[in-house]
């Protein structure tokens, strides 16, 4: 539960629009990539301070900065007074505690939003802030940790294909924005053979191991829902705010990106939905257990318990007890017993116990 | 669960507007079929390659392309340059994991939904996408597989009956919307009659057998209502949008089917409500029954426990046990345990066990 | 179930606005009803064929055809030919699986609703559809079988009394409207009632018998929240739409009707919220009924199996067992006996179970 | 469950706008209290007939008429011709089974709402509606039976004091919408209340009829929910409204109230919050009241059957058992059978069941 | 649950606009704390009487009084008539049982919201009513108690650090709300790990004390949520509200703690969701644990049962019983004996019971 909340009780007291990296501790230094390009070229270098990559918007082309890292507070300080970005900005790139939002600030457009991968070989779903921060000819995208889905965007630039290379700023931050949301489709995917495995494995027979899988992936559901629910006001809002740093062209991509998010929404939901009747299978087959067990014992005990009352009256001391002295006492005393168990036996077979 | 989610994993990382064909893996020959008509004839062809059909809008009457298999993605490019189509709609439409959406390119509106059917025999219910573009003088209309529920329209428009003919491509593709949603209802019937006779079987006897059934049902209408609720949404936007491409006449038209989506959903949620009531019949059968076998078992414990005990004392070998010398203790003893027996059974009875 | 769903699939295939009966079938033949009236006089008659009704419009006063049965598709073709509806409103008069609805032609309004009542004697809600269409001079009304709801209307217009002989059609075509509503609240009542008796029955003593009827509540409610919930919406555009057919004075009236039919809705939802409670009541009873069970269970056999293997010790047939020649061997062990038990019975007062 | 409707099918069948007694049966006459006010004083009197009170508004200060008992239909009717009301209005007074809705009639305008009380030391809380009708210089409030709540209103009004007596008619209305509202909070207070010592209670020790209690609890807030949620949008519209009726100093208010509206609902939504919290507090405790009766069930048994068993053993009569003859067989069983239950007692501690 | 609703019943009948203490007795005098700042210097200084506060408004500048206590009714109202508020207001003020709200009076702003602690050491979640009132150069704010949440603004502003010194009476205003946003996170931030704690132990092995924990978490995420929840209207009422008491720049700043209050909701929601899911896996521990019981019980009752029966068979004292002469016969018997136990072990292995 605590990957449900980052610690945010440092920053209480400080005041508003201060940078604090909330989040997990890291210490790697943090990496600035610049990548510039136009129709034409393609520069990309990595960057040693913060300076550099401000003088590098020479007025023509897209300039893309990707920083890996966001608890280097001084640094984010220097690139944000470099770009001119409002404190909040800064303060909401280094607390990786957000909820994902846009805001239009006239001159650029801030983006968080929330990747999502599950760690390697382990089951549990990592989240991690992605910021990113577009204007006119530039874009400013911000990750907690080694890149990688933004990894065939910067391929496909280098390569040339595709439309990003002839397009502007907005464009290059939507093949940004549907990376992430291509990588939930990935998590879905697997989340969703996980999901099938669990469900056949119930059919043939449930075991409190499954309890635990269960639980795990609804807390998976919870935490995946919490993470892209407010994407579709993100998106939404992007889409319908008409900001003039967008382009006309560009709408028609974002409102692409709006309905692959509604489609993870509506895919989440529906989990939600199957998670919910994988544990009435669950609970049935416990119940189905319990009747089971039950039976067996109400069997037993209502076959035994007549015999041995009858066994026991033949045992007792009495000295007037005119059947024990019979020839045929013992055979019929067997045979009364084998009567009374055919009869409870057909009882049970009548009720369809068994 | 497979079936809630194509795989798209392998689209992850690729630049938008490539289309990729997600889905069923398909080898069959995709099939072209051209129909050309206007009030006073029709003209029936199988096309050999795209560039044919392209060339085959007249200028007047309607031109209906009808693609069977969206898998051949290089064919659906040139179809799509040929109409003039943006990427992005190649794309969704040979992705078949699209979420029913409507979205208008202005010379032309594109419309994704889901046909379902109940696949031979088997009670599985499939999803297959079918996407329909229609212009000023054109429709184009994609399965996934081979072609049935538009059949009936083709057919009419050969006999000339109804109004099909004497309209425009907007009454076509309300025609073609048509018949995805009266499909509905006839599967929306067949659950209908399934839960039914459970809802029967269950009030009869239930079994662990139905909770199967159930489980199936369940699933099924959380696969139908991912796939007709967006519908709603989708219809109800055409029916705004006011497009310049559909025809006054036509809206009365598009309201109807809208209404007819309404009705499905609502029935789908009916239908949830029905289905949690039979879940609830189901359980409390366990618990019944469970009541059932417990009273069982508590009945005969003790009636014979005490039974037992009565018979272990007079079994017992102490040498001054003066009842065990009575002529007449072995039959006061049984006359005792008669006596015990039935004051269970009244008490039982009293509490209205037996 | 089948309730819920009339067959539809007669239809499929059909093109759009073709009238097909879908509902009961029906031999009666239709009845029609006209009733012609202003402020100074009332005519009625029994019209024999269709082209009757249709000349019965004098340019004053409202002409009233009230046609029951809907299955004489013909009958219903050539009276909408002769008042110049659109082929989708016979469609869907003829079609009786209809969500209610309204419709504004410009010419006339279009309004689909459900009728609902108890079959004689059995506790089954039947629901019927009803038809309203109302122009300038003129209102149609479709039942499926025999009226009843409408008598005290026409009975009012043929008495002078009240105002309908003074005003319009609109004021007429609201008389049926609250003809329908106002027949809800007596089958709510009805149902109050039921679910009332069953409440005391379940406080008083649960049995299988009640989840029976239980169930039955449900699944009525489930019918007519599907039923009347659409109403709201039907009566709210109608009071919204601001028709020109619609006087002024009118929609006081129509306000009325929707208030009623809001408190309708709310109504239900309160019953379903009321069953939702007696449904947990009897849960309860059952699991009361379970503990209750194994207290008796497990106070018999915590009493007896420690007496029962007491006799059983003295019952062996060692040959060293010095308490077996004890003079009061037997009777101290009786009182061993009779202080096990008394301590078992103060364990179980102690813990509340007896 | 009668609570939940009156009896509303007497009315089923009569022409709309015909005022009907609907409610509980009374027979004590009905009595009219006027009160007039202005700045500088106060005329106060018990009315005879309606025609006085019709006359006495003399053009300045404000007359109140408070009626008691909404039965005598023909006196309502009276009246409402004295202030030109609508006969639906006059309706919908004399049917005490109206959801709580306002009405601007343009001269007046027209509010119900629901007065709650518990009855004299009972738990039940009684429902009585209370219409309220004001103009530009006169308010009509109508109550079923003898007033309590409007009382302070009064007093309030002879005393002078506060701010009554210097407005208009539109915050005397407000004082009495306050009146009510005030009132749930003071029943909902008495609720939470019975609520706490519920708890306790329950966590205490529970018990059977603490279920009744809690479904009681839970039947309250249902008839609670359905009288005062509809005044969250009866206020709402109030305030929305602009009627030139209300001044702009009233405006502020009617805020006021509306936002204690809100909150008695968001108190009776956190209720039913804590009463489904308090259900499951109950339900868990019947399953670990069961566990609890099963391990005691299952420690007797295990430990007795076996030792049961072993006695079992050398009570057989054969006659070549060596170990009968022993001289230590005797002692060796019994510390055979003292170990037996031992090694039993360890596993049930070792399992944390004793 | 008395924490959930205050007594406000002392306030019944009494006039609307008349401040009376609700909420907990309190006898502390009331402090009240000035601080007059403006970029250049600040003032700070503890008030004796309200009319020094008042005069202290010199025009330039912002003057901050913070009120500790607003149970002394009669300093309020001098304070409320220095500074011209409403007397709406001021019984606001003074009455704790508020929902949290924003009233725009024009020349004053006036904002109620919820601070909630954790008593010192306990569980249980406190909460305290904050006033804050924004005019153009002033602010005044009212806790309950000795204040906390406030000191670092304080701080700040006597530090000079940070904006609020330069910025106007908007910006404090904005300060103090965001100071108890923050507020919240550090809450939740202690909530989400005694959740993390809890899991921990149910999954590890639950026992019935941990019913009483999950029961205390849902009851304080239902206390939270009332408390929270609605100050998203309060905050989106002033982000819309475009009053011309706050400056544009402040808006940012208000949409951020905007932001931040809909991230508490999500959370709460969220938490919510994982106590329903801790909920769950109580519930299904209970059952498993029930079975497991029953498990043993079966176990030993159908392996002991059928053995005592061979036993007391061969302990009758028939006298023709060939067996019990037999050399061999007793261990016969008890390789008998060892067969059945064996076989019923066999059969709980096969049905995976042990």
């Amino acid at each position: 539960m605590t990957r449900l909340m980052q610690k945010r009780s440092r920053k209480t007291g400080l005041p508003p629009g201060t940078a604090v990296h909330i989040g997990e501790k890291r210490t790697e230094r943090t990496r600035l990539q610049l990548l510039h390009y136009d129709a034409a070229q393609v520069t990309e270098r990595e960057l040693e301070g913060v300076e550099e990559g401000v003088n590098l918007r020479p007025g023509t082309g897209v300039t893309w900065v990707h920083v890996t890292g966001v608890h280097d507070v001084a640094l984010l300080d220097r690139l944000g007074r470099g770009f001119g970005l409002h404190p909040l900005v800064l303060e909401d790139i280094s607390n990786t505690d957000q909820r994902p939002k846009f805001e239009d600030y006239g001159d650029y457009i801030y983006v968080v939003l929330k990747m999502l991968h599950d760690g390697t070989q382990g089951q549990e779903i990592k989240t991690e802030q992605v910021s990113i921060i577009f204007g006119k000819d530039y874009v400013l995208s911000f990750e907690e940790a080694e890149p990688t889905v933004f990894d065939p965007v910067r391929e496909r630039i280098r390569a040339g294909r595709a439309r990003t290379r002839e397009r502007g700023a907005d464009y290059l931050a939507y093949s940004l924005l549907d990376a992430v949301v291509d990588n939930y489709f990935a998590l879905l995917e697997q989340v969703g053979e996980r999901m099938e495995e669990l469900h056949g494995a119930l059919l043939a027979s449930p075991s409190p191991r499954m309890q635990q899988s269960l639980h795990q992936l609804r807390r998976e559901m919870v935490l995946l829902r919490k993470s892209v629910w407010p994407l579709r006001e993100v998106l939404g809002g992007l889409e319908r705010g008409q900001s003039g740093l967008i382009g006309k062209e560009t709408y028609i991509y974002l409102r692409d990106v709006y309905d692959h998010t509604v489609h993870v929404i509506d895919t989440i939901e529906t989990f939600r939905d199957m998670i919910g009747g994988l544990m009435d299978i669950y609970l049935m087959s416990l119940s189905n257990r319990m009747n089971e067990i039950m039976k067996v014992l109400t069997i037993i005990a209502t076959i035994f318990m007549p015999l041995t009352f009858i066994a026991g009256v033949y045992g007792m001391n009495f000295r007037h007890m005119p059947e024990l002295g019979w020839e045929w006492g013992y055979p019929l005393v067997l045979l009364l017993m084998a009567t009374a168990a055919g009869g409870m036996l057909l009882f049970f077979r009548r009720k369809k116990w068994i």
